[in-house]
């Protein structure tokens, strides 16, 4: 009680309605969310008019990385604030599914029979992020799943113990499926497979993330959190020494100013909705419909960039493409312009996806036999070419002579083996096409296919969440977490759920150190 | 001359021998050359102790950009001082072959029958530089190359009216040749074909950019621009608003500040040879031996990005890949480890290069018949299977039954027409491969062929040099050229001639904004 009093009068300043300095396009009238890019995004501490609230821990974002870390500063001990631009917060979180990739031995994969343990699970990471992944970020999420999927539960999010057999995420209530590339070439030879997509209990396919989002703003506001919504943070507040100690947020036009005396934590989101952002540094994704909200505007990632804070990956995209639906397509094949495979047609569809366009100009065809043939389950996956013969079906679709042709030959005759010596596609999965007519659906993004993208890259962490400069040290008083960040998937996502895992995961790393942070001695109450 | 002695006052305190101000780890007694990381990039210039020496237009790095950037700077009148860090300068433009990639009609191409337009350079340089080119920079770097031959030429780098047919740079004296992918698909459909590479008229295939070098040493200092050797830019100096008014530039382990009153230019070369850079934004380069010299550490970029720079197509790397010489080798198929051919052989070898590592796996085997078997021209390219069939090599090389049967089957058909439907390689080279024994070569990066990589990305500039900051906006009194900076091959390099080229025009134009630039009004002498 005396806590909650005590945390009420120092922000009370947040609650004062004077009129408060405006910045320059505000006074001229000019009252639209979008800032110029002249306004400064890091501004003097010595600057600043007055202090219009003050808090130790004050989160930026109120998505699924800002609302664990503002639980975790909160149940630290620390007054903690967070800014959200939008009036519900949630973010891309409370859009999604609300997948989480848990793994080590969870109840839920115990409770299917699953086997699993921190090593594989830190194995199949490892091998499935990119060329050069965090190996420090994913030893620690992967020693801490189970007590993470202990802390997630306990939010009141439930899990139920069923398994679901299909490729996609459940849209019942069901739990647990496989969420990425385990189970398929290469990752089955270097990691033991087990499912680890965690599915909240409720039904539908993007109910999970809204669930997730409300628990978690619960348990924010019973930790003892405060929010502020509709409240844009604009700049960062630096000390002369350097220190971030707060931000410039605009508020119905008014631009307030927040002290943080122990940490600012960034959890705004990635940047697939800032289209100058794309073009400079992942301009392959700029023809894919993005995935996400508009928050996702890279403001935050600027914030970090302008006070210091380093980006890397910054060009690494993830790329959905849900094609190989219904399930049985995984039994076709997909080829590229030349009429050849390139891909184990198993593999997650992320993956699919990044081949696709990074790999094969974004042109790619399932090929299907009358055994397998079926309405697609996304709109977008058109049907091209049908014919009685592949040779005829070859011609149909122009590709060159005998290519299509040797590709079905020769597919077909390894897998009436049960085997792929090429991509490794699964036994289960393997059926020669053989049973005319045979089709084909267009399957690249210029045929209209159901891709879409969004942002890896962001800023430099430790996996406490401090923010690191050019030189890999921290940035005193600067954290995030979350999608503004680059973390598991460093270069490459093949698999679902990780965003919301390490979003919440590393999101609590960052609000509990920037909790325990050391005040900044120069702060005068102090 | 009293200009020249108005060069040598401004300039007297270089001579100055007096004890100066010690970097910390200077004055502990480490005189070794490394910097530790927690120095400062950036002084501010209320702390500077002293100015050791004064010019107008500050150059850090001596290689073509530097060189080019200091004769225009020190021509358009302004007082020109270039800071080396070696002793003799020259970068990793000494020890190339000096190609430049001319075009738009050069003497060199008319005498020897080539057509050719500022258009066409264009059209071919904007399709063959990556997915996002920076199409201003390649516009007046077409434009500008009639004029920009002359005035390399004027240098006294001679460029003899011969055409070179080979696919390669001419050891001999010989000039003119095919340096990139012009005449091959899909360029040859974009853009009327036109060979552009110059080499300088001298024996040698490393001897150009020596000579080169020697050429723009000299013309430099006709220009009446002064040269400091041995002097390592530790730091920019920046004023309280801002501008970038000097650098610290350590020298016999003594650290010298200098004042730049119009600019200071970056041309201080990539970062391929700094492995912390390289696992950081480019992890595809850790296995690649570089390709530059040692100076080419990434230190200029990392004192731009301390001013405020932004960086840009960090990822981004030139793959050479020599592996198809002797040039009849391009009528053998390269194929991936699955067998399949992916890329027309007839392209110029940095494009394989590239393919090879981003797209498959670094794996690549040469598959020649008797016909065209020969002896590589490069050691590392080894003989790694030979059989009478065929079915046999397949077999010895460990492929998937029937995938280079089928490879070779096909192209063998579409080859004895004439056409290469999948990759359109050009018809002089399309021959089937049936004479046996067939041979292989492993041209794959961990079967030891000579690959080699140096980086691309660097500090985003303006085409007048300025370097630009996240918003887009010029930091005042800051420039830069050359492979500092993401020039002409954005996000890919599939042409030789380009970094040599790009240099030294783009350092011209840096030289004369610098030259040009508006001296900084606090400056207390004007």
């Amino acid at each position: 009680m005396s806590n909650d009093k005590r945390r009420r009068n120092i922000l009370k300043g947040v609650a004062a309605t004077a009129a408060l300095e405006l910045l320059p396009e505000a006074k001229a009238g000019n009252t639209g969310a979008a800032i110029p890019a002249t306004t400064p995004r890091i501004i003097a501490e010595g600057s600043v008019p007055r202090w219009d609230g003050e808090t130790e821990v004050l989160v930026i974002g109120l998505g699924c990385a800002g609302a664990a870390a503002a639980i975790e500063a909160a149940r630290a001990g620390a007054h903690t604030l967070v800014l959200e631009w939008t009036s519900g917060g949630g973010g891309t979180s409370a859009m999604s599914g609300g997948n989480f990739y848990f793994g080590g031995g969870t109840p839920v994969q115990r409770a299917n029979g699953f086997e699993d343990n921190a090593e594989e699970m830190f194995k199949y990471l490892a091998a499935s992020t990119g060329i050069a992944p965090d190996l420090e970020k994913i030893r620690l999420y992967c020693d801490g799943s189970l007590e993470h999927f202990q802390w997630v539960s306990a939010l009141g999010v439930p899990f139920k113990h069923s398994y679901w057999q299909h490729n996609f995420e459940p849209w019942t209530d069901d739990c647990l499926w496989y969420s990425g590339s385990e189970k398929t070439h290469p990752y089955n030879t270097l990691a033991r497979p087990a499912p680890r997509g965690h599915k909240p209990e409720i039904e539908g396919s993007s109910t999970g993330g809204r669930l997730l989002m409300e628990k978690m703003q619960q348990a924010l506001l019973v930790a003892g959190a405060e929010r502020v919504m509709d409240a844009r943070c604009v700049a960062l507040i630096k000390s002369a020494r350097g220190r971030v100690v707060g931000c410039a947020a605009k508020i119905a036009g008014e631009l307030r100013h927040y002290r943080a005396r122990r940490g600012v934590i960034l959890t705004t989101g990635g940047f697939i909705y800032n289209p100058v952002m794309v073009a400079r540094y992942a301009p392959q994704a700029r023809p894919l419909p993005p995935l996400g909200c508009g928050t996702d505007d890279g403001s935050g990632i600027q914030l970090g960039q302008a006070a210091g804070g380093e980006c890397i990956n910054m060009n690494a995209i993830a790329y959905t493409c849900p094609v190989l639906m219904p399930l049985k397509f995984i039994k076709g094949i997909l080829v590229n312009e030349h009429g050849q495979r390139f891909i184990n047609e198993d593999v997650n569809h992320k993956r699919i996806g990044e081949f696709a366009v990074l790999h094969e100009n974004s042109r790619m065809y399932l090929i299907v036999d009358n055994n397998i043939y079926d309405k697609p389950r996304f709109p977008g996956v058109r049907l091209v070419a049908a014919a009685e013969t592949i040779e005829e079906l070859e011609i149909e679709l122009g590709l060159p002579q005998f290519c299509l042709q040797d590709t079905v030959e020769t597919y077909n005759f390894h897998a009436a083996q049960g085997r792929d010596p090429l991509f490794g596609k699964q036994a289960e999965h393997l059926k020669p096409l053989d049973k005319g007519p045979y089709a084909a659906f267009d399957c690249g993004l210029a045929g209209g296919a159901p891709y879409s993208a969004f942002t890896l890259g962001g800023l430099h962490t430790r996996p406490s969440g401090e923010v690191l400069d050019m030189d890999g040290c921290p940035i005193p008083g600067l954290y995030a977490a979350g999608r503004a960040t680059s973390c598991l998937s460093a270069q490459s996502c093949g698999t679902s759920g990780i965003q919301i895992g390490e979003g919440t995961f590393f999101g609590r790393l960052a609000g509990r150190s920037a909790a325990k942070n050391s005040v900044d001695s120069t702060h005068p109450l102090r």
